[in-house]
């Protein structure tokens, strides 16, 4: 092996995105979004659904009166706005915003109680009910957001003040919850303060955080189960999709080989797990994951990232379940499918690992927020007939366009925290070298053996697969670079200043590593294969049987109907149909060959004997994430083939 | 025109079912079913939901304390039950089952309070809430069904007992509801009562009865509408498909040109529209109806005849909108398409009405009952994943096996009384002659220009193509005979006494007219194509894009999981395949080349751009109203072509 089983992640600090394809949208993220996501926090945005995030904190605080409103997660929409904004400060310095969060910071604290506790939702509407509802309350759940985005303020600023209003709030957790018998044996219904404390842990360095995890995750699906038990689960028992699986908590994480129940909860436990599995070198939780990891992405999968295929309950169903026009996949599912990949890589090094997460940020990810920032959906179908959306009660959960804001916005906020932060996905690190996981133009700088290592990647990826690496190292030094071999790249040519490189070059698990003395001016050029093609599904999704999707690289792309006409289902690729890529200013898209049943050769009978009458049309293809962007319409992933 | 404008039903005195396919299944109602259901009404079905229907009557009565159980419109169950034993007596005298209803005739009328009104839910559950939910109550709906069980018990018995207690209910109805300023200007949220007011209206010569159906018609749909304004509606208020569309009262119902809502409920009330329109003569009716049957039959309706395509609010939705696998096509609705068909018929002589009838029957309404008349389906769906079906919650209202009995058991006795009434829909008749609509083979007696004349009808339909009617005139005389030429058949062959006819012969409309005159031993031997073949859907019917159904007659066949293996989706059907139509034992079936997908070849993968690897197969299909009847599986309707 080439390549050390340390991996760690990049400081984002060092990495600065110069890329085309999503520069701007990461510039978008920080220009545009978060200030208009601070609006909407604050209710300011006309005609969207009332958040009263700060509002709550305030009434909390005892600065306002009035009554709580939202969600009682309502905490965690905030949360996830610092840690966006903390991020984008990281890059591009802006005191206004700075002032901003240290202000709602203040607030925070002013709504703490004095023996750490803070949740609005509890302390405001129901403060006899405190750590009563496991399974629906959040508490947990918030404080892990304000965990995450205490460490990412703390990560941008230096600034400790609130790290240490929830370091409080964890030490009060840790004095009421855990394994000896004084305590509480609990956890929260939603996972997310697992992967928070280990966070904490890292830049506390305090280790009860890790213990306190560690319960946790161990404490999980043990039975009998204490969330059936509790009120908070009168939802559970009367509707099965809410049962313990849904909180992946019918088996003990241990004993759990298939995702099971709301797909966040599940990414986020996963998250965790695979954090403690690296944190102690768990070789059992490594195994478990890895046949998680196989179940969501060979069974439970959309071709875009998405996962969770039931409205009801946000939830995984059944293998090869993969209905296209009343999917969920909701976008923070997919986010969440990036964070468990990311963290899959760091424990086992492998490529399969960053082509899903490649594919769910181009595709599932990019597709929440529409192209002007404004505009966000919660829900990814992959098939969408704005007629039926609006009107089939089972496609209830279906929006044909993106809305403003929402009254559970998890998502929006979401989506700001991946791309403010994806510097840290493009590289990770090991003690003898670098791999390049994504082929995102950036500048970064590193630190190898105790030399400065300078990268800079210029590509117009992934509308070309070409890149150029360019190295700047302080003085030359040996250490191993490794390059992402995308599976969906045929074939792929990788060269050194110019030349084919013939030594100190091997291909292990998805990459190429290139160990080699580098020096300052050295390049690497590669050339990936990237043409558009047809995807098939397994045979077993029963909707995809002899159909296909377009893909080029990492992109899925989808029809229209603002580009192909109504009744897009009508539309079928010949099987030798001739494939084009094209671009123009920038936006990627297919055209195609295709045929069309012509309706009016039915004369308007709903049945008939005879064949349907074809024409010849060309149908063209944009990226599936940039769906819904035009005049609203009909959109289609999986093509007939003909 | 050949054909008379006065069309009338035949009286089921009159004929003798004796058909081979169906004879065995009305067999079965009448010796298992009927005795089956009864006991079902009685709780007396081991594991079965309980009834409580007689019970309720009793409870009603003041015989037994107790309280009152099951759905506010229980009492229909019990109706609809005595109906199809009313009609059973007529060809199968059976004095130990007139005994029983009488004795419940009995109880019934000690349920009826002094005024005249009955119902047992708001006797004995709500007696203070009379009238007061016409939007889910269903008190003159069950009024409805016990008018139409004592209708049709009187023709079986002339016993006018029932009828009795039914006109001093209608009378009491009569006197509190209608358009006069003293009386509540009100409709049933279920309709039913109309069709039924006719009927009675029909024995009893009471024109009231006929004016208070107009009214309950013509008042519908009028806005504002008083069902928003009550409590009942509570339901709606919260559901918007349980909205006005629901109950059909969204529009007055001469405005009325597209099918909305519940199915069942539409079908009841465009039964008495019929009738009304025929009654009165009302051609602004009759076009209105035209319009409806268009809508229903060219826009909205499964190629099994099923219709509703959605579960919540078991209803109407849009053009082509018709899902296979969440298909509602409640075994009711389709029963109340042949009813509706079968008015039609009678209002405008043309064999499309007849073809739908006959769709409708052999198919969706078949599929309700088990083989053995003791299972039954409430949902008819056009394709069946078990595991799909038991799993998601867009599929929680769809049974892979059909069960024994229903809390909401309005489908069983409904299949009951539309078998057991089956001789009503073999011919109509007008003042110059008999028009055959279905052929089932029968003997029957029909009164022309005051001369009787007997047909035996002698066929293996729909087996066979073939159908010899031989004839029995007390003296020779002219009169029209019409046979339907149903529209799936590409060419027929018709003879008399052996020879091609050549004159006074007329094709109409679906019909074959032959007026001449009739001797004793005249023999009319008719010949339908009837080959084996793949019916497509109008490319809008998205679901349906590239795919087709496998009929012959009027049979539409589907695979099982049986006889095809499990994944059926993996299966299609190549362009050319030969389509082989066989029969064992009086079970038709077909055999079809057709490939299938090698799951195999995707080595686990869910997604890859190979193309799929196919092997040759023979496939088997049976009737789709078989289905479910061996070990439970998959079953598809639609198959793909290739």
């Amino acid at each position: 092996m080439l390549i050390s089983t340390i991996i760690k992640a990049v400081d984002l600090k060092n990495i600065k995105i110069t890329d085309n394809y999503l520069g701007d949208r990461i510039k978008l993220v920080t220009d545009q979004v978060i200030p208009y996501q601070w609006k909407a926090l604050n209710d300011e945005i006309p005609g969207a659904p009332k958040s009263h995030s700060i509002e709550n904190f305030r009434i909390a605080a005892g600065q306002t009166a009035g009554e709580f409103h939202g969600m009682p997660f309502q905490d965690s929409d905030l949360a996830k706005w610092i840690e966006a904004a903390s991020y984008s400060l990281i890059h591009q310095p802006n005191k206004e915003l700075e002032q901003k969060i240290d202000n709602v910071i203040d607030l925070i604290s002013a709504a703490q109680l004095e023996n750490g506790y803070m949740n609005t939702y509890f302390t405001v509407a129901k403060p006899d009910s405190k750590w009563t509802d496991f399974s629906h309350g959040h508490e947990l759940y918030c404080a892990g957001h304000l965990i995450e985005a205490a460490v990412a303020y703390f990560e941008a600023t230096g600034k400790k003040k609130f790290l240490d209003i929830m370091c409080r709030f964890v030490d009060h957790i840790d004095s009421i919850m855990g394994p000896e018998p004084h305590k509480r044996q609990v956890y929260c219904g939603h996972e997310e303060i697992e992967l928070a404390l280990i966070k904490l842990y890292k830049v506390t360095n305090e280790r009860r955080y890790l213990k306190l995890c560690e319960y946790f995750i161990n404490e999980r699906g043990k039975q009998p189960c204490f969330l059936a038990e509790e009120n908070g689960f009168a939802l559970g028992a009367n509707d099965r999709w809410f049962h313990l699986d849904y909180h992946q908590a019918h088996l003990p994480v241990r004993e759990q080989v298939t995702a099971e129940g709301h797909s966040v909860r599940a990414m986020y436990l996963y998250c965790a797990m695979t954090d403690l599995a690296i944190e102690t070198n768990d070789e059992q939780l490594k195994d478990v994951l890895k046949k998680l990891w196989d179940n969501v992405t060979n069974r439970r999968m959309y071709i875009t990232g998405g996962i969770g295929s039931q409205g009801h309950g946000e939830r995984f169903t059944l293998d090869y379940d993969l209905p296209n026009d009343v999917a969920y996949a909701e976008t923070c599912a997919s986010i969440g499918l990036i964070f468990w990949a990311n963290r899959m890589l760091k424990m086992d090094p492998d490529g399969k690992y960053a082509d899903i997460l490649e594919l769910a940020l181009y595709n599932s990810v990019l597709s929440g927020m529409s192209l002007d920032g404004t505009k966000y959906f919660y829900v990814n179908p992959l098939e969408v007939f704005p007629e039926t959306a609006s009107y089939r009660h089972d496609h209830k959960h279906i929006a044909a366009q993106r809305v403003g804001w929402f009254g559970c916005a998890c998502c929006p906020p979401n989506i700001a925290r991946m791309l403010t932060s994806l510097g840290e996905y493009i590289y990770t690190q090991s003690n003898d070298g670098i791999q390049v996981q994504l082929y995102i133009g950036n500048e970064s700088e590193f630190t190898i053996g105790g030399n400065k290592v300078k990268l800079s990647m210029n590509t117009n990826y992934p509308i070309s697969g070409d890149v150029l690496i360019d190295m700047d190292v302080e003085t030359s030094h040996t250490f191993s670079i490794g390059l992402r071999i995308p599976t969906w790249s045929s074939d792929f040519k990788v060269m050194l200043n110019g030349e084919t490189i013939t030594t100190g070059v091997k291909i292990v698990n998805g990459y190429l590593y290139i160990n080699r003395q580098w020096d300052k001016g050295d390049q690497i050029s590669l050339q990936f294969e990237m043409e558009a093609k047809k995807v098939r599904a397994n045979p077993r999704v029963r909707e995809n049987a002899g159909k296909i999707a377009l893909k080029r690289g990492p992109i899925v792309f989808c029809l229209e109907e603002v580009d192909n006409g109504s009744w897009l289902t009508s539309l079928s690729i010949p099987k030798n149909a001739e494939i084009t890529f094209k671009e123009k200013g920038g936006k990627p898209f297919i055209q195609v060959e295709a045929t069309r049943l012509v309706e009016d050769s039915f004369y308007g009978n709903l049945y008939g004997s005879e064949e349907v009458e074809v024409e010849k049309v060309e149908a063209k293809a944009i990226p599936y994430s940039d769906w819904g962007n035009r005049t609203p319409g009909e959109m289609l992933v999986w093509i007939r083939e003909s």
